[in-house]
């Protein structure tokens, strides 16, 4: 293998080259006038898996964004591997937030700043360098691959299940291999063997035809702002509880020993406040913070807005008031359980003088892995060896509704294999990821294609 | 005075052409960048003061936007009026809710449409114009004239009070005349005695540094958004009962003749429902909607803003939260009194998890005048010979912060002859004069001349 790591260190340079072209595109799955930026971007997918080495790849249209398919299989009898990741980007904005351009890939203090850098083109190509690395150094790869990178993630990936229904016998594998997710901290590499779901809502109150001069109006009719603010406000308690009639019903909890697991982490409260810059930290009584975030369910508004935003004083009541609200879940909470709780219990808060109207963006499953399975042995040694430090098995607060799509359609476990780090700034401005973890990523995505190809074929 | 109204009649057309170009100048106080067309507006205003034969007009420069001034003094011995009047307009956002564009005045249904029709371009006018006819017609005018039109009202007119303390003598007068407010209904006119104060606020919650990814950190970080819905949603109650302590300290109770005043006047719940398309009403307890509207004070949010608000589903913690708040005051409210009340209520209701910085934005004091002084039976008069029939005496929900000013300063009477009706659109998208009501207007306003000229002078 030191052959390979060779060839891998020798070419980090043209790596970084290559993940920079990849970053300028601006990907963004949710902004519809991007369409063709999307397409091009999939194009360089496939592209780059031909010029990596793959026999066959290709761009696959759908309802929505095309999905890009890349095979190497030249090592009959081995096992094979599904390398899933995705190559749509979220919305760059606030964009006066940004110290260089989103799409303009900067490097500062070892790290490569852009959108998407970390979340997930950065590290869903590392698994293409390692395969490239395999075949310059021997001319083979000690494992058979398959690539599947959508360009849906960031919207809930809502053509894969069908694409994955479809296609199974195409996709059979061993095992799937995702990198999309963090690493412990710089210094405690992990692999991640529990995901939360989600579910994403609108909420939309209408109160009177227009806008109303908030003088000659205001006292006799409702404002919607108003409205809105009240019917939040009882989602949730002041302590972090969420109201939400029947919300904790199918949460399963958290075992003694995981919780023991979690409390031997390197954790510091203080550092991780001064970290993000919060006042106070905040969360539901009777849990840490490890616990709040990967094992207990959410309730967020992520945006809200209503009448007038602008500088200076509109003495408006609005006509409308809205906002994006999401819930993240847990085994065994579903979907379609937490949407329809959620959304009857706002229809019942919303006050008879406005409309509601609940709108439902996107949602997916919460997820937990078999940590004794083979495969993960294999990936906690490829990253022990590439890193230098055996890797913990963790949980992360974030999701990634396809791998449980996978864990049930295909029957194979899931290795989350993640390079990233928990300040990448993911969804935010300033999205980088560490070079260092880029680098020694792609020789971890190489030694698990060798540790995982040890193990018995299909 | 019927050779007057003769003059008035025949000028119609040409009245309406002057307001459109009028209409035409964008000048929104709140915004900044519009500078050059308040500007442009004053100068305009200057222009027209001269050609409609006010013997000297200026355009005074202050702090902010300039203040317009001319005058005519022909007629000594007789009573001085003063004309107060603004030339600015509220923003016209949301721009893609206007019928036609909100700078291009347009005729339709015998109702002119523009940002600023009735507020107040189309209302300052009339004087004007009956001032103009006064002197094509009998070569003077009954009265003399001042008139007084800032560029600031829509703002909270931050410079004009200053103007009118040190200029005292100049603005000399025996009674303020303003047409800024609305009739009763179009069947039924109105002079007002009451305008409700103004208190508006902004409140900015601020959490984390940046942005955070709702599934790496949800569950352990505060939710500023959230704050802010639990804050705003404690300062109101769902019966319309505002709970910051103290807030109805100094309210002035409603008289009993008041109340049967108010009562006696023709008003439809259902049809004032169904003009506003609200689902149902809404209001304080224990008071008809003139009630609410008229005599009691509000607490509304005009604005709200966090996080992503543009198309589809961004999953993320928003670091700020930003609310526009604002407060109607009714006699013997004050709005320091107010703005201290709200903004300790405000801090002590916000969690330790944010910081919160309330800022204010601009107030001004309510104002009830005395119904029984000759000024305001003079316009009586006037408005019973335009519109023909007597008008009743309303109070008004809205602000004129300057009207409250004049009283304490220039120590004379405040007559508030509006022309505008409670349809009108003001601050909102498809604001419009009827046209009707502009015509008479002119009539009224040249008839309050000749009624208050009879008047004895100062």
């Amino acid at each position: 293998m030191s052959a390979v790591i060779a060839t891998i260190r020798a070419e980090q340079t043209r790596y970084l080259h290559q993940l920079s072209e990849l970053l300028r595109l601006p990907s963004v799955s949710t902004d519809a006038s991007k369409k063709a930026e999307i397409v091009r971007t999939a194009e360089w997918m496939k592209a780059r898996l031909l010029s990596a080495g793959c026999t066959t790849a290709e761009v696959i249209a759908t309802d929505g964004h095309p999905i890009v398919y890349g095979e190497w299989l030249g090592a009959p009898g081995k096992p094979t591997l599904l390398v899933y990741g995705h190559y749509d980007v979220q919305p760059a904005e606030p964009l006066d937030k940004w110290i260089s351009p989103p799409f303009e890939p900067t490097i500062r203090d070892g790290r490569i700043y852009a959108r998407g850098a970390s979340d997930d083109k950065g590290q869903v190509v590392i698994h293409i360098n390692a395969l490239e690395a395999h075949l310059k150094t021997h001319g083979s790869v000690p494992v058979n691959l398959k690539f599947l990178i959508e360009g849906e993630e960031e919207i809930g990936s809502p053509s894969l299940p069908a694409f994955v229904a479809a296609n199974q016998q195409r996709l059979r594998c061993d095992a799937v291999v995702v990198s999309d997710t963090a690493m412990f901290s710089k210094d405690q590499p992990s692999i991640t063997y529990g995901l939360r779901g989600l579910v994403y809502l609108q909420v939309d109150l209408f109160g009177t035809h227009g806008d109303l001069h908030s003088g000659s109006f205001g006292g006799a009719v409702v404002n919607p702002a108003m409205a809105l603010a009240w019917l939040l406000g009882k989602l949730k308690d002041e302590k972090g509880k969420i109201k939400v009639p029947g919300f904790y019903d199918n949460v399963v909890k958290l075992t003694a020993a995981e919780r023991r697991a979690f409390k031997s982490l390197k954790h510091s409260d203080a550092k991780f406040k001064r970290d993000l810059g919060a006042p106070e930290l905040f969360g539901e009584a009777g849990f840490t913070t490890l616990e709040r975030i990967w094992a207990r369910p959410t309730l967020d508004i992520n945006g809200l807005w209503a009448g007038f935003t602008g500088q200076g004083a509109k003495t408006v009541i609005p006509a409308e008031a809205h906002a994006k609200l999401s819930m993240r879940l847990v085994p065994n909470q579903t979907p379609a359980e937490i949407t329809k709780k959620v959304t009857q219990a706002i229809k019942k808060l919303a006050p008879k003088s406005v409309r509601v109207e609940v709108q439902n963006l996107h949602g997916g499953d919460g997820w937990l892995a078999p940590t004794e399975h083979p495969a993960l042995a294999a990936a906690s040694r490829a990253v022990k060896q590439a890193f230098g430090k055996t890797p913990v098995f963790v949980r992360e607060g974030g999701s990634i509704p396809i791998v449980a799509n996978f864990a049930r359609v295909l029957k194979v476990p899931c290795v989350l294999l993640g390079v990233g780090l928990n300040d990448d700034n993911l969804h935010a401005p300033n999205e980088k990821l560490d070079l260092d973890n880029f680098h020694k990523g792609i020789e971890a995505a190489a030694l698990f294609m060798q540790e995982f190809g040890a193990q018995k074929g299909a």
